[in-house]
């Protein structure tokens, strides 16, 4: 297991081990190996120096050689990228996925003390909630840790739009013996010109920032890289990829189809292009520059393997850190996510008015209908499914809840945090 | 390069490379290895027996360690299912997707003899064009070839929505100075039922047949595995992968939704849950005892190492190998899947009648939408999208042509069809 890595500028790799100091200078071939074959692990910038080290060296025991350049070859053969795990200074390249109103400071925290990056999602959060959860995580980690943000256009509000779906749903709040409210509100408020969320970030520092749903301004992203702030965001398509990288963003997260919680779509008035984690991933790693991070369906450790054959650099999981104790996640949420229904994920915008894909329910079931007005957009309709849910789980009745889950939901394991990363890493053969 | 490979019932197994032949018992680890380093290959029944060979007998060189249990590990580390090639006595785990339409006895013929298995896809022919193209593969390959059927239920012919669907192309068909026809046939009749065809295919018996959109009856299937034919069928979800490993089927084909052509879904009913290729084949694999081949995608040798890494014993490719000289596809078809429109690909149901993915044209656009009515079902409305493409086509005109296509279309490469198997088993490593 590699316990500490550094690169310097000379091109001399050092890894520390469970047994030994590994140096290696990539230009002299001047190796020194650990003893023990099962814990020497050494970073190589091309795989043809480790055939050489094998050929040239011997080494203490067969080694095994896998694609990828620059990246950290293990004794097990698998391979981690060592510019992903650089850039965002964490022992693996694995992100817990934000998901905003699942995530914890704890989750989070737990997360980047095990190695991976932790995340918060404050997409759904005030400032002063993103400021109290910023410096709880950082009050229980000094890891890096990421915080994610909501790029979206404001849903310009229609009085006329927002009754026709409160009607809409006025008889399931009928079931409940409740009245729907008597208007919607934008009750979140995205990044872009948030002047005050972004001085948070400036002053509080995260060790990375992400975005979802697009970008913030080149001003806010300029002010964010010269604070020394990492910076990742989501694609979904070739095209949304390319916006990303000229942007100057360091890490593209590729959002396949298969992922639970909103879709990151740019402008989702140009539909869907619904790209599945197997081709978007394969895509962007060949054409893009930035170090892609795959998401969407991964569970274990044999489906890291398989993100990182097909050219990612790192990935990101977000189901599979739902049923940790850390997460925020209610009962009903853990106990659907063990059930048949794990089966049963589908995307709809009846929930929150943006794409997202979750357990399917009640409020899923009408999609699409002619005899269901438009929903009011994001994130009115998502006030509408809170009132909803509110009034039907005070009666123990969870038909409306927003429970987010990716396709392959039904390989969630229960198990605390630090175990799933560490889970993980050793299944991915790090 | 492996030349040759069995195994036999006392366990030994016997590959011959490049270079020697090699046996070894799995019992009492009595192994004798080729001299060349590049050209080793051993069947091994677990991983942990190569390791023991490693550790034991030194070995050659250095090899390499895969996951997978009754795999053939070669000498670059890669895997092929040993199982699957035993079982569709091919050289790789690798089929030529069946694709009605686009697909040849050529085509076929030339996969099979390169060492994969090609396919003709008889969805859409009669039974005399059937029995032309299963002579005329067996006439150039003497290697296995499958065969594809479609096992939809029939559709009731209603005449009112076949002309209201008429109605609503009428504007089409009045640019190129045309008419729509006066009626829409069901063209393609469902293999089920179908014993004239069932006798066919027991007469010239195909190596391989496989099924898409469901079943046969289990008298069908029966016969044909009475008659030693080898039967795969297409699962979309774990519920329909379970209905195929109960009717005995020996190959599960897991469709992800990247996959170009119709959608294997059962019951469109149902709806369709749209498993992304990474999701399904993963879930397949750990759910089913079943030999797992993902679809969907794949593209070039990394795709491969990602599907093998999730589980899945071999792949099958449709859109890698539209671009063959060997293939039905016109030129105009082939223009567009190396032109920016290959990144364009949605799933509809205007074109056929049963959901397909194909690249983006003026059929698609207008889906969903109140304004068009419902289609009148598989295979009128594929009747009705024939008959305008005629005319518009002979005009010079592609935009309503279907142009099958995964996701991933944008990775083609124009090369022959043995070209294709030879640059995907080297990347693949096998």
């Amino acid at each position: 297991m590699i316990r500490r890595a550094s690169c310097q500028s000379d091109n001399t790799f050092s890894v520390a081990t469970d047994t030994a100091i590994v140096r290696r200078n990539a230009q002299n071939h001047d190796a020194r190996y650990g003893k023990d074959k099962f814990h020497l692990s050494i970073w190589y910038d091309e795989p043809a120096n480790l055939m050489s080290d094998i050929v040239e060296h011997g080494g203490p025991s067969p080694l095994w050689l896998c694609p990828g350049k620059g990246n950290a070859v293990t004794q097990k053969g698998n391979v981690m990228s060592k510019s992903l795990i650089q850039l965002l200074n964490t022992t693996y390249p694995l992100i817990q996925a934000p998901m905003a109103g699942v995530s914890t400071p704890a989750l989070a925290a737990a997360v980047s003390e095990a190695g991976a990056l932790g995340s918060l999602g404050l997409a759904s959060a005030s400032l002063d909630q993103a400021a109290s959860m910023i410096r709880e995580v950082q009050s229980l980690t000094r890891k890096p840790v990421n915080v994610n943000f909501f790029c979206h256009q404001p849903t310009v509000a229609d009085p006329v739009a927002n009754q026709a779906w409160l009607d809409h749903l006025r008889p399931m709040f009928d079931e409940f013996g409740a009245t729907p409210p008597s208007e919607l509100r934008d009750i979140y408020r995205p990044f872009p010109g948030y002047a005050q969320m972004l001085e948070l970030v400036l002053e509080t520092r995260p060790a990375v920032v992400s975005f979802h749903f697009g970008l913030p301004s080149q001003e806010y992203i300029d002010a964010l890289k010269n604070a020394g702030i990492v910076l990742m965001a989501t694609a979904t398509t070739p095209a949304e990829a390319r916006q990303i990288e000229t942007a100057g963003i360091d890490v593209l997260v590729a959002q396949g189809y298969e992922a639970g919680g909103h879709r990151g779509v740019f402008d989702p008035e140009n539909g869907d292009a619904q790209f599945g984690t197997f081709a978007l991933v394969h895509m962007l790693a060949k054409q893009s520059s930035l170090p892609v991070v795959a998401a969407g369906g991964i569970m274990d450790g044999d489906a890291i393997k398989a993100a990182l054959a097909l050219g990612a650099s790192g990935v990101q999981c977000g189901t599979a850190f739902v049923l940790c104790p850390e997460s925020a996640a209610n009962d009903a949420y853990r106990q659907a996510l063990q059930s048949e229904r794990a089966y049963d994920t589908r995307v709809t915008i009846t929930l929150s008015g943006r794409a997202a894909r979750g357990l399917r329910n009640r409020l899923y079931i009408d999609e699409p209908s002619a005899a269901r007005p438009a929903t009011p957009g994001y994130s009115m309709t998502y006030d509408a499914a809170k009132a909803l849910n509110a009034v039907a789980s005070a009666r123990g009745n969870y038909d409306f809840a927003a429970q987010w889950a990716g396709q392959a939901a039904a390989l969630a394991r229960p198990m605390s945090a630090a175990q799933m990363v560490q889970t993980l890493a050793d299944e991915a053969g790090w």
